[in-house]
C-alpha cells in the first residue's frame, strides 16, 4: 500500500478525529483552542497532538493555541477533503445498497456508480444510481471519473474484484470484505474491520460486568 | 459512556490490533515476540506497546519478549472475547441484513435476533433469523439473552431506538447511524464512523496524486 514513509499510519488515523472535533468546536463558536483542551476532549496527550500536527507544518502559536477554523481547514486539506472523490461500489447486494444510501457527501465523497455481475440486478436503479455490469468496469469507471473502488462483495470474490479495479487504474480501494487483499504498493488500501470496533465494545462490557 | 478512568480509549482501541497481529504470529508458528518486532509490524513504537500492556499486568520478560500464545490469550480476555456476546440488530433493512450475514462468529459474537417495526418485515426470516417486532423488544431480548444492541436504522430513528434499548437494560450499543446518540454513563456506546475510515483513504490518495 502507498504508505508515506515519514508519517505513521497511527498519525494519519488520528487526523479525522482531530478534524471532527475541530468542526464541532467551530460550530460551537470556539475561535482558539490549545493542544491541552483538544487533548482533554479527545483523551489524547497534548504532546501527541502537537507531534502529529507538526509533521505537516507550523499551525499553532506557542502559549496561544490553534485558530480553530484555520486548523480545521488545514487538516481537511491534509486529508484530501478538498478533493471531491468519486466512489464506485462493487456489489449491489445488501451491503452495497446500504453504502449507496449512506451520507458520505458531508465530507465531499460522491457515490458515482454501482456495479454488479448479476444479470438480474444490472440495469436496475438503487438510490437513483444505475447498476452497471462489472464486466464493463474499466470504460464506465473512466467515463464516471472513479477514484475509489468500494469492495462490497462476498469474501471469495474480493481479490478478483480488487484485481479488476487495479488493472483499470483505480488507486484507492476501500474493502468491506473481511479477507486480506493483495495490492501493489501504488494502490492505497483501507480495510474496514468491524470486528475491531465490536471488540472495543466488548472490552467495556466485560469491564462493567465485573 | 462507561469509560474506565485508568485506561485511555486510545489504548483500548489498540488492543484489537495487538490481538489480531498476535493471532497472525501464532498461526505462523512464532512462539516469542519482542515489543520491537510487534511494533515494527504494526508501526507503533515499542514503548507504546509496553505502556499499553503494562496497564493490564506483567506479560513479557525483559530481554526475552512476550510468549505469543499466552499474550494473545490474555489480550483476548482483557477484550472480553472469552464471553460469547449476543447481539440484536435493530433495523432489518439493507444495513441490518448485511450485518446479519457478516461473519462475527470468529471472535465469538453471535447475532441472536433481528428487530424491525415494519409489519411487512416482522415475522419473515433473514439469514435464518426471524425478524421480531421491535415493540416487543424487552421481553424477547430478555429471553434471547441479548447483551448488545446494534442500531441499523435511519438517523432520525436512532435515538428513539437507543432509548428503548437502554430502558430494556441493554448495556452495550453499537451504533451505525451517523448521528450522535445520548446514553447514560453505565451504557457503553461505540459509534461506527465510516467517514473517518474513508478519510484515511483520501489522505493516501491525495498524497500519491501530488
Amino acid at each position: 500500500m502507498a504508505m508515506d514513509k515519514t508519517i505513521s499510519r497511527a498519525t494519519v488515523e488520528r487526523l479525522p478525529i482531530y478534524y471532527r472535533e475541530l468542526e464541532l468546536a467551530e460550530e460551537a463558536g470556539v475561535q482558539i483552542i490549545s493542544s491541552s483542551e483538544l487533548g482533554r476532549r479527545l483523551e489524547i496527550t497534548p504532546e501527541q497532538i502537537r507531534k502529529d500536527l507538526v509533521s505537516f507544518g507550523q499551525f499553532g502559536r506557542k502559549g496561544i493555541g490553534y485558530e480553530v477554523s484555520a486548523l480545521r481547514n488545514s487538516v481537511g486539506k491534509i486529508l484530501g477533503l478538498n478533493h471531491r472523490w468519486r466512489l464506485a461500489i462493487i456489489g449491489a447486494g445488501n451491503l452495497g445498497t446500504a453504502l449507496a444510501s449512506y451520507n458520505f457527501s458531508a465530507l465531499g465523497f460522491i457515490v458515482a456508480a454501482l456495479f454488479d455481475a448479476d444479470p438480474k440486478i444490472i440495469g436496475t436503479e438503487i438510490n437513483n444510481l444505475r447498476v452497471y455490469d462489472f464486466a464493463k468496469f474499466k470504460p464506465i469507471a473512466g467515463r464516471k471519473l472513479i477514484d475509489i473502488g468500494v469492495i462490497a462483495v462476498p469474501e471469495i470474490e474480493a481479490q478478483d474484484v480488487a484485481d479488476v479495479l487495479i488493472k483499470a487504474g483505480i488507486r484507492g480501494i476501500w474493502n468491506f470484505a473481511s479477507i486480506k487483499i493483495e495490492t501493489p504498493p501504488e494502490v492505497a488500501l483501507i480495510n474496514v474491520d468491524l470486528t475491531a470496533s465490536l471488540s472495543v465494545l466488548s472490552f467495556y462490557l466485560a469491564r462493567s460486568s465485573k
